[in-house]
């Protein structure tokens, strides 16, 4: 694997954000090791950012992260430290990890994910075996992979109140899937412990959970380090009944389009900014950049053609889109050979272990880069984001730090939103 | 800082212990992270090694490391990510540090690890000043190193229960400073934490009372893996009443050296090994290489000349030897361009975050090579010791992920070492 190591994808000096959150690194680590006394994190995290120069948010946390073959490779043992930590906190008796991975059998970049993946679990102590779910595995199959490596998926088997991967018994199930098709059979009441939980999976999560505990998170720690939680808080409303085919909820649509834009337009106007505002609406469940449209006019959402709304209601495994999200659009402003760019950083535990650029040719900057059939380049981070220097205000790893920093914040409110929607939590109070 | 970077001193395939311990990673781990549940790892630990090829073991461990400067820059990150670990499993709450270093002004090297420690810990979110103890640091002085680095020097100073660093008041007091001259009053009975603990200085720690703990180690890990524990445990005998300037217990030492000649002599003959066996002894107190000599033939110490016994009878900071260790010589096997060289492997809280190799181009097989004086060469280790890969037989990962385990096994028994000699544990059992 070789991966294009540029230093930084935004040349210049440091916004004044990113300044004032590396002149806050003390308060802020202080701050987080605080936080996380009495939670626990989730095992894994990549989150997508934007960065507008003026304003740096996560726009999408997801819990099942892909893409860790788009790492660089040098963070390899960062990656495994703190899986070691994670294995540590979450199932410290576990020798045997079942890994349960999307159904692609094709995809590549997945695939080659998976190779990583497992390295990395096996580096840091537990035997991987990795239990499909998909019926045409039933039996040890080898992939030859077109990067040289070799991949085994087996059938995950359900054994009484266990799971078990070909006949291997795992003390731990390790979910790389994000069950956009619900929670299968197989996993339900298990003995073993399942991670993430169940409920993390996309028929039960809803990104606007996610952001109303980021809202909370980003402005407790906006008052912390003295700046508006705005620069860090993307403005959103949720539209709870929507139908799309039906053409029913448009207009409770059109309304919150029209008063998030006027929020965003204020903002502007007190910092001076000189943009279009625009939101992105999306399904408030689901993943993989699908049921996803930019708009800057309340009016496009009521006038939607069949094909914008076929596209709208249904995103990845058929789910279909009742509940949708409008979210401020952030610009991105970072840029790789004139091809826009969107900084993801991959966490273990609750360590930044990398990241890279999505780039993208043929999108604009206030367009959702994660999207279905769009090819992206991947760019993985030069630099770690723990190593800044405030001596050297211009050097990469301040901004890396700032990503580090923001991506914490969004797995703070992943943890919050986990508790605050746990079944079992429920029912014990109940 | 340039750092040579060579891929291992030893080439050629892995010895057959080296591929025990790497196929038994799993269950390495499984087995580390149970030890590790139930006691705290010290904040931070050097551990030199020897490896003979056919053997691995630690011959010294230390609890205030320096020679961070010496470690491949590659690691930091590594090292960034322990030191958050450590940090919050210890003083979670701190926000400011005191680091306390060793008493040298000019020695470069020395200094240029404080630079990197204090990057370290301040990546890892805490204010950290360093708080001399020399009466001639009376307030902040400058010093500019020859890497470029300035390094702030500032007077410890006591106020009421507490240390503060001209006028700065940490919660927490970081050692690295090995205190082979006592516990200086300033450090004692402190509200603040101290860590390591005043125990671990040199003054109150014996290098038995470690190697005793290693020996408990060591069995139980190689019942686990089913080696021969000699192979990762070197043989040691103490004698507690020697007195080299008055020529006193020179029996009792002759006599240990000659026992524990003839058990190496006998393991040597169960494998075959065709080399002189030699013991090192050395004081049993106290660091820096200071009091150590190579024994082949028990009558070599009852022979001392006056200058021998003057090199035996003192250490650092003048500590008078009158306990010494007798310790299995391991002969080091490794070499780096016709030198002999031996690992010294790094950790942070319970983590190995990298490695150099002492180089020595004056030095033998069967001598110490961290002596007082001598020049070595620093070689950093080129990969972490963390990614083997069973499928590489001969990648230098493999043999770091060998060291990276005997290091932690060192570490293991320095915490049960620093839990045995508390003496806080004592008052409350009494």
């Amino acid at each position: 694997m070789t991966v294009p190591r540029l230093t930084t994808a935004l040349a210049g000096p440091l916004p004044d954000l990113e300044r004032r959150l590396l002149a806050s690194q003390a308060d802020t680590e202080h701050w987080l090791r605080g936080q996380w006394q009495d939670r626990g994190a989730p095992f894994y995290c990549s989150v997508d950012l934007r960065n507008s120069g003026f304003k740096i948010a996560p726009v999408d946390t997801n819990l099942f992260p892909a893409g860790f073959n788009n790492l660089n490779p040098q963070f390899h043992p960062l990656c495994v430290q703190a899986a070691m930590s994670a294995i540590e906190k979450a199932c410290p008796d576990a020798r045997g990890m079942a890994l349960v991975p999307e159904n692609h059998t094709r995809n590549q970049h997945y695939l080659q994910n998976l190779v990583v993946l497992q390295t990395i679990l096996r580096n840091a102590g537990v035997n991987v075996r990795i239990g499909s779910l998909l019926r045409e595995i039933t039996a040890a199959t080898e992939v030859q992979l077109e990067s040289g490596a070799k991949l085994k998926l087996e059938p995950l088997e359900r054994r009484g109140n266990r799971v078990a991967v070909n006949g291997f018994d795992p003390c731990v199930v390790l979910l790389n899937n994000d069950l956009s098709a619900g929670a299968p059979e197989i996993l339900m009441n298990l003995e073993q412990g399942v991670l993430p939980p169940l409920h993390a999976g996309w028929t039960v999560r809803r990104k606007s959970h996610h952001f109303a505990a980021y809202r909370e998170v980003a402005e407790e720690f906006a008052k912390l380090i003295g700046i508006d939680p705005w620069l860090i808080n993307p403005y959103f409303e949720k539209c709870g009944k929507i139908n799309f085919q039906e053409r029913k909820g448009e207009e409770c649509l059109e309304g919150f389009v029209a008063e998030t834009l006027d929020d965003i337009r204020a903002k502007y106007r007190e910092y001076g900014i000189k943009h279009d505002p625009f939101v992105i609406v999306k399904a408030d469940a689901g993943t993989y950049g699908m049921g996803v449209m930019t708009v800057k006019d309340p009016a496009e959402v009521r006038g939607l053609n069949r094909k914008q709304r076929n596209k709208m209601a249904v995103v990845k495994e058929g789910l279909e889109v009742h509940e949708v999200m409008v979210q401020e659009g952030i610009y991105t402003f970072e840029s790789v050979d004139d091809a826009v760019a969107e900084p993801v950083v991959y966490m273990i535990d609750r360590y930044v272990v990398g990241g890279f650029y999505r780039v993208h040719t043929e999108r604009g900057q206030d367009q959702n880069l994660n999207a279905p059939g769009m090819q992206f380049k991947p760019l993985a981070f030069a630099d770690p984001c723990s190593s800044p220097n405030p001596d050297d205000p211009g050097c990469p790893p301040n901004r890396f730090y700032a990503y580090g920093v923001i991506a914490r914040l969004a797995l703070l409110a992943a943890a919050i939103e986990l508790e605050r929607t746990d079944p079992e939590a429920e029912k014990t109070e109940a």
